[in-house]
């Protein structure tokens, strides 16, 4: 069944993490994305892996052809004018200058192709004193608070996540972005440039909450970075890790019971959620008291009798067995044709009409070079003629 | 300007941050999005704060009209009907079967408007052992691996990312499908549902490089959840802290240039990227031992100078008056008329034709009952009396 983008070309000429996963993103929603690569060496992360499809490769560039073309030539250019003559959308992740020196700048291709949605992605955007330096996820991390959210409270050192975060927020951002402009144009008729900036991305992501305390000027306390000094909700049992917490007293006495402590009830500390808040480093020692008596699954099993929020904390090799995921269908195994069987999960969005799946498998360097430029009417002499020159 | 969902109608019943961060999205590019709350507490955030309006509420709600209705009410319910009419996509996040009772689920409101997009965002999906499991977020932090993640070094303990990830990842991929409907609904005619479950959006997002290692089986290790080993790219300097790191040999040449240390060069240890890699532990530490005899200022300026990837660690009230966040104008004030002076950031991407923005302040509850009320030809004598028996 046609995805919701079905019928729509992207030509996407992005390498690494964040321009491709916007660009899976579209594609498992049907649109055509042809991956232009350098013919020999291709997405820089292919050289991570001997097949040139790593884990993630696998999964960020599914739902993708790949053409090999060499954009440091002119035919190579002349191609990629001819690819996005027949496109709706381009994206592209290069250096401030670097389309413009390439010559597949906005106003190089808009002339060929006027109601284009051209996309930049940039670290840094196109103006201001970064916009020269390279961008590495711990770089804009460092920038946008993360790390000093992650700050620890013992010794005050701030810590990453150890996600790429950063990439990934931008893509997710991006793959919103350009959906828009393409509804946007299907009533307007007109393209335009979309930028986005990871730095400006992620500061927006961070935000809402991570700096509740800077947004209403007046509230803007002295202390506003402290590391956050309240003990987060995990606890060992016997055999493992659980989270669990009680905002509500209904949540707090069956809390209560499951971890069978009836004199909490008593206690003048715990009587309200603003009394457990206050109390919450005391209390959360003495529920670890608890909990290490016994093991996760008898854990879990009593608090969710008592309809307590909780969890078993799970090791990344035990998500995909975990029964909530399996009911959700979420992880798909597929054969891939180099690496052989792969698992990654779905699109997490359902649509009832216009399914998401998995379309393609990641494709090897250059795999539809031939098939897409014939598509162009490029004939079999001119495909040999450009092979012959290193231009795909 | 018009962004790029002018003209396009959102009936939003949600609370808290998923779903109100979805709908935000959707406000700054132009859509018309009515927040629907319960008439007396209003979104249960706003219980956070006296003035209705805490600095979270105040970014994610945002570019929205707010319409009280008591939705347990008949009454209530045909207004949300009226509402839904005129209407392009309504939003949901209550537990499954609750939209049921209260007769607003998807039939029923297909009745009223054909080719609605009707949007459910849950936190376990539909069906399955979790449905009725309250979900805050480290429970989902817990079930995607987020925690293990993050786990220590050390002492094996799973730790949180203290953000909640969760919600906003569930929100930008949200917006981003229900973009998607809305541009396949223009090309068919035709409405459908989205569904969303957080648990399916967090795995997702972890997944790309957080579960790489189980995305190609044969791959597979046995020890795929062991906690990263590799010390993190963050150095104390005299004065704070700094992140740097070296990649290729060239960015390696001139961070040993920048931190004087020529002996590094002849290190058989240090020659290439790979052996780096192996003796990362090692080469970490003596960088630190370096870094540590500095100030923030003086590395980055001599690591900028080698063209070396490095960023100071900012605290998070010292986000907003970094230079390059100051020149891409991305922190925003405004006047709000409850709670004064905000700052917040604009929306990240950027629309040379169809700009998003911050369209409206964040409303208090009810603001806009009466005009949008109104508007669906509702007289002052109807009003009168829906205020009278307390439907709005």
């Amino acid at each position: 069944m046609p995805g919701p983008l079905d019928g729509y070309r992207v030509v996407d000429v992005t390498q690494m993490l964040s321009g491709p996963m916007a660009t899976m993103i579209l594609g498992d929603q049907g649109a055509d994305v042809i991956k232009v690569e350098p013919p020999k060496s291709g997405d820089l992360t292919r050289a991570f892996s001997k097949s040139g499809i790593t884990g993630t490769f696998a999964m960020i560039n599914r739902s993708k052809r790949s053409v090999a073309i060499n954009l440091k030539t002119a035919a190579g250019v002349k191609l990629i004018k001819q690819l996005v003559s027949q496109a709706d959308v381009f994206v592209q992740n290069f250096r401030p200058g670097t389309v413009e020196r390439m010559g597949i700048d906005e106003e190089a291709l808009r002339a060929i192709k006027p109601d284009l949605i051209y996309v930049s992605i940039s670290g840094f955007g196109e103006s201001g004193p970064y916009i020269k330096k390279r961008v590495y996820d711990p770089v804009i991390q460092a920038l946008s608070g993360l790390t000093d959210v992650q700050r620890d409270r013992d010794t005050g050192k701030p810590h990453m996540m150890r996600l790429v975060i950063p990439d990934k927020v931008t893509s997710l951002t991006a793959a919103q972005a350009i959906t828009a402009a393409l509804l946007s144009r299907e009533r307007t008729g007109k393209g335009q440039h979309v930028r986005l900036a990871m730095l400006d991305a992620v500061v927006s992501f961070v935000w809402p909450e991570g700096m509740a305390d800077q947004t209403i000027v007046k509230n803007n306390p002295q202390n506003s970075s402290d590391p956050e000094q309240r003990p987060e909700l995990i606890f060992e049992t016997t055999d493992g890790f659980i989270t669990t917490g009680a905002m509500s007293n209904k949540e707090w006495d069956g809390l209560v019971r499951a971890l069978e402590q009836p004199q909490w009830l008593e206690d003048p500390r715990f009587q309200t959620p603003a009394d457990r808040m206050k109390h919450a480093s005391h209390r959360l020692e003495l529920m670890s008291q608890v909990i290490r008596t016994r093991s996760t699954d008898e854990w879990i099993s009593r608090l969710d009798a008592e309809e307590v929020p909780c969890a078993p904390v799970l090791r990344r090799d035990e998500v995909r067995h975990n029964e909530q995921v399996i009911a959700n269908n979420l992880i798909v195994e597929s054969d891939h044709p180099h690496v052989g069987r792969t698992r990654m999960p779905r699109p997490p969005a359902r649509f009832t009409e216009t399914p998401a799946e998995l379309r393609l498998h990641a494709p090897a360097l250059g795999e539809h070079t031939e098939s897409v430029l014939k598509e162009l009417g490029i004939t079999p002499a001119e495909l040999e003629q450009l092979e012959a020159d290193d231009i795909i």
